[in-house]
């Protein structure tokens, strides 16, 4: 059995910029869907932000056990229905995780509902990512800390909710700290984001980095039947009661009406 | 000094349902003003759907410490900016408590980020609610569990985050359970959900009710000034670094641009 | 691979009591186990109150994954030493399910560090257990709800931790609501407390409960390694600090000196 | 109304290190009492490890609400008595505010039940104490990071429990970071772990970190009567059950006998 996994590009600064595409010659997305693949268990193809519904179609959403999100230069131009989409599938059981400039991308933000604001900097300085939750399916495989040495600085406050669990904090060399591994929980769906990931160094090809979202992918898989009862609000009729009671008092709904929505 | 506190009521059973205007002649919102007033400490006035802004203009909101909200039969008759704006109002520090109906309105599930739907039945049936949390503010005062006579039934699964924590769960005649009281935090304003009050029954005018919701305003009156810092993603200068760094490697940034959103 | 478990089993009632021993004439952990073993991917044996240490030896704990706990008559006559032994494991990384009863046991009220009472009432009373958490492994293949015709109710407060998750609230016929299914993580140890299980109904013998012990059991399971340095406060030597500082100020400690504890 | 604070001092250092003596001659318990006096709305006394009972007799500590707790050369002589009384009363709802070394101490190990280890390096580096929760009320006042120039390192993995919230995360200059402020809730009690405070620098004469211990008594103080019953777990007769049920079934118990512990 393998995770059916989409990996995201949004696919811009690869075309448009030369030290991008030195980099990531065929995008960021096929980087990080090859290390995906490199392992077992896990199927990596990749979507971009160019294709037909940004390659995340119904049938494709359908067929997705875990989607990986990179974006950054324009995440307005990700279609509304599209991110409406990826949101319901993530209550059904898809999982989900946000790599980098996704925490501003709309998927993410929409999951979240909070503005996902940070503090950043690009000065290609030292990044050192420390494990502080060992015990953590993400955590497996590391060391208690890792460098990375040229990143884009984020720094608190990340405004996200309180996460379900706090698996990784970043130290950089300016002085800042930054919550850089986070989970949570959305309906039957898992979601986790890590901040690594600027286009401008070769992060992505990083070891550390690869053992982190692979392992990500195999957390936030849930292996149960799409929870697809999660969008109903359905009305339990009184003689279905499990216990039997009778009905009382007046009235707003006639039987078998619809709830307001 | 006291808790600027606005009742908000969607205010339209109270006027086209004659059992609604029986026990709620003044709307609900009246009712849950008057039981704020009568304790000390919070200053509550209305608000409703039908003024100009759904009575929550930016001054006003501005001007509010915590928002009380209950919404039923037209959710989406609530402008998506006025949404937007009471949002904002959240993550600066306003407190918000949303009251049975209103897990389905416009800024609740905004802020959530999630379905927040569930099972329910109109059978006038008992609920009984019990504190699962006794030492948390919210439940000062209140017996270890207390009866509604008549109260329309909601069932899990309640599509919400997990809370940050959970203060009561109720237990229906019919069979059910569901988590009657949950609190989240998203960035710096406090969130409080509270499971009854159909509104053909005259669950607002329970002593209990009203302590639960006079306790809930008080837990989320953040008296700190407006966090309005948490809208932004500030660039920090490579030369205003805590720690002296050296910009390295290649940039997507000129200095002093914004970043993309 | 298999998960190794363990089925502790105090197994007093079993002998003393003509009803338990009629339910349970092997023992309710052997129940219990058989009920593992029938699965794919467990392993499953079981240690008693009776053995030597418990049946818990170091050598026995080292090469357990998962430890399951029942117990009730005679929490006291546990070693306090074993105890400690069955905690430490826990922060290295073994899985810890406690069912019913044993929310008194001295493990868990070790793990815990709270009181973890709760009311009780013994009438054979009907239970209805609700999934509140669909998504969680430990609610796979699962009803949204089931019963137990007959079993003691437990009743809130229910003094332990918030839990990381909660996985299913129970409804008492007399009245009561309980947290029946929490989680937490301790070091690199999960943790599952499981309300059902008196000993004078044959609910082990239940279809659904045993559906959850086993998914229980799986969800605890750690692969990693054991993390071993979990109990260590090393100091780290200024010349091995991995950002060069030098030395500065009063210092209480020698060079290699270990901390108070 | 006053909140009733005790701070709990070790006072070894104090009386042989003469480095300890010179930055405070009164005792670090002394000066941290009369930062908590400077402000409003706290009442602080102090206690040691030399006193009889170590100050924290049943009557002062039935008439404390928050206890600050400051520990480090000799854990190991708090009497067991007295580390059991003191949780009890966290159970009941007395705030407990563990400061720096304390992470060691035997109440905050009981109450937290996992091993609470860290990494060290006393080297007088610097520490830049991030806010990582803005709205959080032991944040308030603070401005986003602050540093002290001279501290002992504390470094992950920090073995303690997922927190309630996390408040402060510490940056240092050898290249480690820690979660540095953390909350929790044990029964009726709110608890606070705050690192900085090593004896042989002045933490305690910091403005910021004394904002921080002030604003940390204020929220840990819980103002409902004790939460006596949180230690019972009483039987409820069959006969007073809040739903009519009739007992069935085989008993373990006779009526009105107790429960096993």
């Amino acid at each position: 059995m393998t995770i059916r996994t989409v990996v995201w590009g949004e696919n811009i600064h690869e075309q448009t910029n030369a030290v991008v595409r030195g980099i990531y010659p065929d995008g960021m997305h096929s980087t990080i869907a090859a290390a995906l693949n490199a392992g077992d268990g896990i199927e990596a193809t990749t979507a971009t932000l160019q294709e037909p519904e940004h390659g995340l179609s119904v049938e494709r959403l359908a067929g997705t056990d875990v989607l990986v999100w990179w974006g950054h230069k324009d995440h307005g131009a990700v279609a509304d229905e599209v991110v409406e989409r990826v949101a319901r599938r993530v209550f059904e059981g898809m999982g989900l995780i946000v790599l980098h400039s996704g925490h501003f991308s709309k998927p993410f933000k929409r999951l979240m509902g909070t503005p996902c604001a940070l503090k950043w900097r690009e000065a290609g300085e030292r990044e050192r990512i420390w494990t502080v939750n060992p015990g953590h399916p993400i955590a497996a495989g590391l060391p208690e800390s890792f460098v990375l040495e040229n990143e884009e600085m984020y720094g608190e406050f990340f405004s996200v909710p309180e996460p379900l669990e706090t698996v990784f904090i970043s130290w950089f060399a300016g002085g800042e700290v930054f919550r850089s591994g986070l989970t949570w929980r959305r309906g039957a769906g898992n979601i986790f984001y890590f901040r690594p990931g600027h286009e401008t160094y070769p992060t992505y090809q990083d070891a550390n980095v690869q053992t982190v979202i692979r392992n990500a992918v195999k957390w936030a898989y849930n292996p149960m039947p799409a929870h697809i009862g999660v969008h109903d609000a359905p009305n339990v009729p009184v003689e279905q009661a499990l216990e039997p009671i009778t009905e009382r008092g007046p009235k707003l709904h006639q039987s078998g009406e619809e709830g307001y929505k």
